[in-house]
């Protein structure tokens, strides 16, 4: 039952056989109360296993390094791998869609929301967690995309020519934005009408 | 010498003649230093006047509330007004490359980024402030696109069927998502393209 827990990758040293299923929850518990509480920057590995009430053996055997326990809190929010590919069946604007609905999802649920603000806060204070989060989260995030966009322009969907870093940009900047300043709900109407647009610019 | 000053708009009791320009920069020059220091949630009339080394009074003559000396501390920066219409030549393409080319050099003026991570880290936290923020910056700021996009439907270089709001977001959500993330630089070659993408989605 562990042995599929979104947390495997990162890890210095796993050892799935003395994990305890609840220390884990619990550490993760703690480490995303701390961040709304605390900060990134003020949060130890010390105050994760004190309020986890494990000791903080416990939390290095599974993970090197705050950071570390920082994202899995996200892989478990959003109940996914990072780097995980995105669907595949074909239909790209069908894919997109799913895609961009469930991140909806993620976004309207409270605890995401309270997180991935303070986190938002966070980055934007602390150049090194921004760059570390960016080669751990934004990054393999964005990549996943783009491989899906190459397999559109394979099959003739997307034209040749793309700049697909940007595209991903157009996909994920109209969401951020307004999640980050409020400016309007998000629905999946919402989503569904940025993927007809972006697709507009991306088709042969 | 003071008549044209970004930070006219939104005051209750503007008073042309009594202003001391050297007290009104003190003054938002010491709001600036605040926001950054102690966040916007902590910062009062009171902080900001001692800063300056002013009465408060002499704050409230010029602005009624501690938003309306942060707003302007933006108009200051950007040196523009909230609202200010964009540039119309006639040519869409090269209009929005202008203005989205000031735009990186605004944020890429180490100051205005501090200032503007701050302001971005607050708003997080601060749902009033946020939707505060919304309606005086945000708000007005899509409008004048908006503005710009209705134009460019009538001179028939964008589809009558757009969806504005989301024209808008695509412009500028992209942007946000690189500087908010510090994903790759922000450069005039980078909004040149995103500007040729974005009009390939909104051409009849």
């Amino acid at each position: 039952m562990t042995e599929n827990t979104p947390h495997d990758r990162g890890r210095q040293t796993p050892d799935p056989q003395r994990r305890s299923a609840r220390a884990e929850r619990a550490i993760l518990d703690a480490a995303s109360e701390l961040i709304v509480e605390v900060g990134f920057a003020r949060m130890t590995m010390e105050g994760i296993a004190s309020r986890a009430r494990v000791g903080k053996q416990t939390i290095y055997r599974w993970w090197p390094s705050k950071s570390a326990v920082v994202l899995d809190v996200f892989n478990h929010l959003t109940g996914e791998q990072t780097g995980e590919a995105l669907p595949d069946t074909g239909d790209l604007a069908a894919d997109l869609r799913t895609v961009l609905r469930a991140t909806v999802d993620e976004f309207n649920d409270p605890t995401m929301d309270r997180i991935a603000r303070a986190f938002t806060a966070e980055i934007q204070r602390d150049t090194e967690l921004s760059q570390r989060i960016s080669g751990l989260l934004v990054e393999p995030g964005s990549e996943v995309y783009k491989q899906r966009l190459r397999s559109a322009i394979d099959a003739g969907e997307v034209r040749a020519d793309a700049d697909l870093e940007l595209a991903v940009e157009l996909l994920t900047g109209p969401f951020l934005k307004r999640w980050l300043m409020r400016t309007a709900p998000l629905t999946h109407a919402y989503t569904d009408d940025l993927v007809d647009m972006v697709m507009r610019s991306l088709r042969p």
